[in-house]
């Protein structure tokens, strides 16, 4: 049973925040490309940052800022240019965008993070970026979440978002209890053309907590669930997982991991899968959720490489795209895994469907089987992006509006009733889930860019 | 310039080989099915497998062969059923087959070497390999490589096969040289429904070498090619590659590394990259082979695994199949290889046209650079495999047998115009290859099977 409830307001759920989410001229389409999330008071900040090479300026800006201080007051984030691969002239604009709204929020630069989606190899538009900041900030609202996580994402079927709320002891050991908070958004669907990189994440808590300590609850939740899915397995330039706590609830500072902190960092998780899970549903072409569950291994994080093999192979994907009860793709992902076990002791289960056990396959009723595969296809709407494709447009734009488009007809994402892969490799304590969603051909199409 | 040249006859090319392909009904197609190789005298054996935790009966027995001794006389190999999955029965029948073998060839089962592809989880059809065996026997000939080239495929397109011949001095130190020849065959198009997994290569070789230079020629050389392609990252259960070296070209033994070794072994890679590539450029719903050529790492192996990530990135396959000229997925992905290096080095180029330099985009010719990556897609017929499917046929014969019926249409396979993806990471001396295809919606519509 989940220590916490489900509540409204996003990354304003918790106490002491505002955001906002305009539409500033960055993307051709008018469509809102400028987001801002602010604290009242200086939060306690943490991230996680792709793990590529080739990284975009925003990310190398958090990272320094970070080492030097961990505390923010706020986080921008431009959609349209990545601002990746850009150079010194991207340092500098990086630079540029902090100073503006530092001033418009009468604060230290030093007290911003920023990130950027969009297009690699596109500088920010730093014209509309400047007159952009006085209206965003001027648009800030305790209510302003929603608009927030418009503004963020860029080929993205729906909109994430999610906040949650929990009580933690108003005094140390005391009875009374006091309500927490943790919302976030996130923006992701794979990777798109022309390079429409990118998953985002910002999350905002009320509680108190040491910096240390959220930094490594906030690196072992990202762990259970950004880096437990894959769409295609590409990592982007820009990918950033941001997490505030500002203290506002109120609530005795949590400096050390104890019953309170581990309710913390529980819900904590549970918001970043969340938003993990939404984005792997999202994922270009895909028509439902897979969730890969594995144990039996010798620990955790075996579980973990196990699992993220099987959601990723392109192989279990198109089976499950083809409602293909396939366990011989599942059997042999899960043995490419790099994780030693007794091929013996593999047990391969679909949903209630028992496949396979001690590695022999079994009688089972393919047909029901394909049928459950069936049910977990909710109706997503087609994406039709490419038939709206200008070859001429770089900005990746006009997927941008197409996916624009579909949104109106998405009231609501299922998350529920994903393909569920159970796998078990022997009797070790280890477990370990991943996310990931089928292949379709509308991954290929929207992928493969027609310039004939 | 190659210190070789081409000559026909693939495994049986080599001096003391003969070959041999039937139809022996495991396949219920009627198709060929059935292959053997046979050497004289004993050869020299070694092999590499599948790395997967998952494996067929014949990966365990030839380990297990070829730890205890290093010779071979034969190498039988079915296809139809992968005998992979199949518990102490599959260990049992893989016995009992190379105990047939033996008994016909009048040699003892030590002496064979076993490989098997088709579906996981099916048992091979005994009755049928046992009636098979004499016939198969019976047809040995020193022509016979084609016929075992086509007992060996599944849902291949094309037959692959090659055979090299270069000099070796006569004598230590002698000016007169004698020809040594080295042939091989090989089968593999990626995995495809329903679990016809696997690429298998078989290589035979008259010169003599001793068992454990031949071992780690065999290993190197699988690195440059067999380990350095991906279709879609699956690593199959049956994966193997058998070599074979008879001493019969009558040249002094090769017993240590030095200038005849070294022309052996690089000979020895040239045939394994030949049957790579035409792997890989057969890879289901494939247009074109891609090639991409890393520099400037630290060590070879680095570069290697920047190429493979490169040539494995489903964003950068499915770029290339749409003729998109999209440098910022190939950044993306030489980022994520795991590699470290400084972003401001990186380069790269698409066949002649440098899109980035300094991690600084470039101005291109965009139209003329899709005309390049146009010109490498050959004319191989579409796939529809699917439309011929039958969902209640589990063999994976329906797609077996609408592949031989592709296979008329193709009268080569174009291995000398592959898209070529260079790119240099720094100035480190390391280099690597690694091979791929395209990512088309055929990939999809043969790998989802429409159960309904």
């Amino acid at each position: 049973m989940a220590d916490w409830q489900e509540i409204t307001g996003g990354v304003t759920a918790p106490k002491g925040y505002r955001a906002a989410g305009i539409t500033a001229g960055l993307k051709p389409s008018g469509l809102p490309d400028l987001a801002l999330i602010v604290s009242d008071i200086e939060a306690i900040a943490a991230g996680v940052f792709t793990t590529s090479q080739v990284k975009a300026a925003c990310v190398d800006y958090c990272r320094q800022r970070l080492q030097a201080k961990q505390g923010a007051r706020a986080i921008l984030c431009n959609a349209g240019q990545a601002n990746a691969a850009t150079g010194s002239q991207g340092v500098h604009d990086a630079d540029e965008s902090a100073e503006l709204l530092a001033k418009e929020l009468n604060i230290s630069p030093e007290l911003i993070l920023l990130a950027s989606t969009g297009v690699i190899g596109q500088r920010i538009k730093m014209d509309a970026l400047r007159s952009g900041i006085p209206k965003l900030v001027a648009s800030l609202s305790e209510t302003g979440s929603d608009a927030a996580a418009g503004a963020i994402i860029t080929t993205d079927l729906v909109t994430k978002s999610i906040a949650l709320e929990t009580t933690i002891s108003d005094a140390s050991g005391g009875l009374r209890q006091r309500p927490v908070r943790i919302g976030g958004i996130a923006k992701g669907s794979g990777m798109i053309h022309p390079n429409m990189a990118t998953m985002l994440a910002f999350v905002t808590c009320d509680a108190a907590v040491s910096p240390h300590l959220w930094q490594q609850m906030l690196s072992r939740a990202a762990d259970k669930s950004f880096n437990s899915i894959t769409v295609d397995g590409d990592t982007s330039t820009n990918d950033s997982l941001i997490a505030l706590a500002n203290g506002q609830s109120r609530t005795p500072a949590i400096t050390e991991m104890g019953a309170e902190a581990e309710k913390l960092e529980a819900m904590l998780t549970a918001v970043c899968q969340h938003l993990a899970k939404a984005i792997a549903r999202d994922g270009e072409g895909a028509t439902c959720l897979i969730e890969v569950q594995v144990t039996g291994t010798h620990d955790d994080l075996s579980a973990r490489q196990i699992a993220k093999t099987i959601a990723g192979s392109s192989l279990v994907k198109s089976a499950i795209f083809g409602r293909d009860p396939n366990w011989g793709r599942i059997a042999a992902a899960a043995g490419r895994a790099g994780v030693p076990f007794e091929q013996d002791n593999l047990q391969i289960k679909l949903g209630d469907f028992l496949l396979l056990e001690n590695s022999q396959p079994l009688q089972f009723d393919r047909a029901a089987a394909s049928a459950y595969l069936k049910q977990a296809a909710t109706d997503y709407p087609v994406v039709d992006l490419v038939a709206t494709n200008n070859s001429n447009d770089l900005s990746g734009d006009v997927q941008g509006q197409a996916a624009a488009r579909l949104r109106s007809n998405i009231k609501t994402q299922r998350l529920d009733n994903p393909v569920i892969i159970a796998v078990s490799v022997g009797n070790g304590h280890g477990t370990g889930k991943a996310w990931g969603c089928d292949l379709s051909y509308d991954y290929v199409k929207i992928n493969a860019e027609y310039t004939t």
